[in-house]
């Protein structure tokens, strides 16, 4: 039976304000790696990074009758992740639910399907990462569940928790660890300063982090391409 | 046996200069969501919206000769609308030929294939929506057919109709249809508009459509996220 | 047992530089149409022309040891070209190593794989060619070579070889024959030029090249579309 | 507004037969190599060979009803052509409409979409080239057309051509050159049927169809590759 | 922190091993259309219907090292569903865990990646479906969880939840929900066994669900051919 | 300038041999998993093993003429190595070339590009691992190389390298590195013939290959599922 969750729990939003400061690579990192989705989902125009509190939703196929359900469960700093449960191309979101998202305070929507009026959502300002863009209209027929766990992007997304989306991705942090894993991206970041300055005066990789002893040990010769092919 | 058909009917200049205003999307709905082209069809660079009537030519594998014949069927207004008979991905248009299409005020290509020198034909301003980038060349050694009906992006394309074509992508309206499709759209788009008004004021597309007696007779079910929980 | 090539043999710099100014598409012609990588591998940013020395990399399935290792090996005005030896999406490459590189002096990247943080690498003006935009970060563990012979993107590239990269795609011109086609690229270039005046002055290619005869022997018929539907 | 076609022309029912008996590559050269569908579409069990006049119907986004509907239209010895209007996976097809299908003496399904319980129409023997196999179903909301012609596989369509499909793929034969490319056919089977023999006995076809002369003219060159390698 | 949650809650095995013998679509529409995994998931080999409780793992990129850990996890009955973090197309699995397996009486797995030694598994008798066919191996480096729940095949699968597999693909039925499918599957076997009598002797669907007057009311119109290109 | 290589050096005919008996999963392992060619390369047709040495064309766009050329360079015990210089779909090869290699006493055609006649080949017996299925033909007008080294697969081939294919994939053995990948694959061999027993009386791999003070020390933890839930 399709249902609607409402008054669901929501990550801290200090912390999730905080993390849209790192971007996607930065915070997969700082999770150990784990809750990026899949890489077909893109931005349909260049610049924005965002953060903020997922609701869920699905999506029957060529169906985007639940996004209007789910934008009323969303509050300002929400971000609309919508799931279809089939392969999905068409064209479920366009600039007027942008218009209204936009007024309502969304952040920006993740979909696993397509996405259409892109020109008119860029000129909005309201951000999409989409698998498609598609003209092809959809229909209000069939129901679907909102604020249920979702597999979006090939990746498991529970309401109330983190995303983060910029120009690399969109990474998903569990509700529960948001602070945790805000803390940890910092402590990268800082880390990786101090990395970026020694990269620009052209310390190698090798040096800064004692690699030869290993890579010698592991077998790797180095020779001379002229003896190599002499032999 | 391969013929290039000369004289074609052309769409009304008029309903096919007013189709370009309503852009993809908005044309799409006003035929009843038929027409639409794969969206695997992309424009090569940001920013065209184009609207023209069709001549068609058919690709043999790795081999452009008959887009040059096309183009002298081809009259200012024309977009040519060039369909492989198999998986293609090389280059087959670059940026002589947009310099020669240009010349000759064609509005543009739709290429179910690949187009090179993209940065140039952007610089000289000739929109080309296409399937791949790619570098590799053609030859010019076996024929196709130019002006019969192609199938092109998995849809139908007779000579003479009226092709639209944007970021969101590249819709075929029939010759016949023209007119009766452009106030469509018109109409489509004056209802956009107080719809964006009234979703720019908030209002969610539950309340204006009145979705919600169907989505409780469908068995839609609110459920506080805490009560489900501890089900 | 995997092995780093040093002191390689590297393509004439004057050459090298010199196919730059022609772009992907001419100097893939002036070899004869060999040498394309495939249209998979696409720029993360647009604006890039670049030309350099290959030198080589394998990459294990997520394992990005092999990048620090080749960096070594680069030299001012090289172009690191690093092929997985499995199908590989995830972000192998990213704005940290873009700062060694170009404090460095390399000319850029080609991946057959991921590559991530692709704002920064914009930013700071290192250009990547790659399969994939992902933020999912790669290992420290295998081996693989650096010098040898790599299959990339379906082409070959020996260490040395000239790599040109553009908004079209990346070609490889042979070490030996860099000097040669570049010659040639020169000569298509000036006969290109000719072509776009008399492309511009609205001649068409059938007359330009004389192709009316030939058509006419291959059976190409034309028919009044009138006539044709009469049948 | 959405038709269906009655008492459509078809192609001659003894041509049609005897299409069947040369197979998709053979009729395919006949035809001049037009008309082939994309490879995408398969078949969903080993076996089959089939030739038929099309009866052809347009399919909404994850709607089959007009497959009920053009049924009615199929009389025994026609081959069922289901063109999606979007890019589709889901099962559109089961194995309770392949049991109706192969009452009314269907002789297979084209369909550009999905196909589902594929180990059912393999035992019952109802054949289906596919694009997807997908459990996943559809409705029946939206109307389609039955007996326009339609694109499917990237190929034109027209109600009354003859199809033919086997393990090679699915070719499309216009109605009107059904006999004409049954005989081309004809005359290739017996053209292949002497080059068999020729190879049988090992005979190159550089040397029956006396390439050397062009190969050489063209600059072919042949070279020890000791010597190659000694350069 | 990477987690193995051990003494999970399973299905209840009857109603895990009815829905076994309705196959996925049956089982798929008695659900409501949701729970089916994405058709990139395919058997390696013809034949196997399998049904059995989930114990689930992650999958670092290039690492089966969490396969032997889930294997100890499991009980005689149960199928193990293994979901990659990234896009994965390498061998993960091959006839050697294959056979401690079977020995375990495990009743197959589903992995959203590849598998290798396919013959030998299919000698076997251990069923896989996979995304892919790859010979590539892979390490034991990097940990991920065991019994959480993963997003797999675009599908969210908690562990305990019923897995029912045939040659349509994989479908995921909720622990809880197990007898009540099982139930509804059931009712819908006897549905189509009535059905399928009905179309044995060619009764239209038109006719069987009265279609006819929705169809006239939603304005399809039946024209005979003639008519309508003499129009 | 195109060249044919005469008098190619190959690998040793034994271990050339040995290695067709251990299949291409075995035989990549014993490499150090390099050399495998990308798993789009599939079998036309179940069941064979092959082993032989590798003979290398190119292929230009829609063109098989060297393939001709090639098979006049062939020994009996080589197998054709197609590489395409662009993606290609085309049917390169059918059941007469087929008929003319199995004459020859080549063993298989591995062909990145696609293949037709599929089921007259299987009947012949002479196996091919290809890209695609495709019906759709090519013509004789531009030369390519033979026995020069080529990308195929995403893999460098160097003419006289040993080729192993089976339902797998396809694999790449350096020409003098076959006796000692041969003699690495019997070792691994006997080993696995180990573990199979020992997996066969259902010993864990985490005990046989003594993981658990590994997995400990990186962290995994065990954790009974109720508690976890009462967290």
């Amino acid at each position: 039976m399709p249902v609607v969750l409402t008054n669901i729990k929501r990550a801290d939003p200090e912390a999730t304000a905080q993390l849209g400061k790192y971007g996607v690579a930065t915070v997969h990192e700082a999770m150990g790696r784990v809750g990026l989705m899949h890489q077909r989902l893109k931005p349909i125009y260049k610049g924005p990074v965002i953060s903020g509190t997922a609701v869920t939703c699905t999506l029957p196929p060529g169906d985007n009758w639940m996004i209007h359900v789910a934008i009323e469960q969303c509050q300002p700093g929400d971000i609309l992740v919508a799931a279809p449960i089939a392969e999905a191309h068409s064209g479920y979101f366009g600039d007027l639910l942008g218009t209204l998202c936009k007024a309502r305070g969304l952040r920006g929507l993740i979909i696993d399907a397509g996405c259409r009026d892109i020109d008119d959502l860029a000129e909005i300002g309201f951000p999409v990462w989409s698998r498609s863009v598609c003209a092809h209209g959809t229909v209000k027929e069939t129901l679907g569940d909102v604020n249920l766990p979702v597999s979006c992007g090939d990746t498991l997304v529970n309401p109330g928790d983190v995303i983060v989306a910029d120009s690399d991705g969109v990474v998903v942090v569990p509700r529960r660890k948001a602070a945790e894993v805000a803390a940890a991206a910092q402590a990268r970041e800082e880390k990786e300063a101090r990395i970026r300055v020694r990269y620009q005066q052209k310390e190698l990789g090798l040096d800064m982090n004692n690699m030869r002893p290993t890579l010698e040990q592991k077998g790797l010769t180095y020779m001379d391409q002229a003896d190599f092919e002499g032999e």
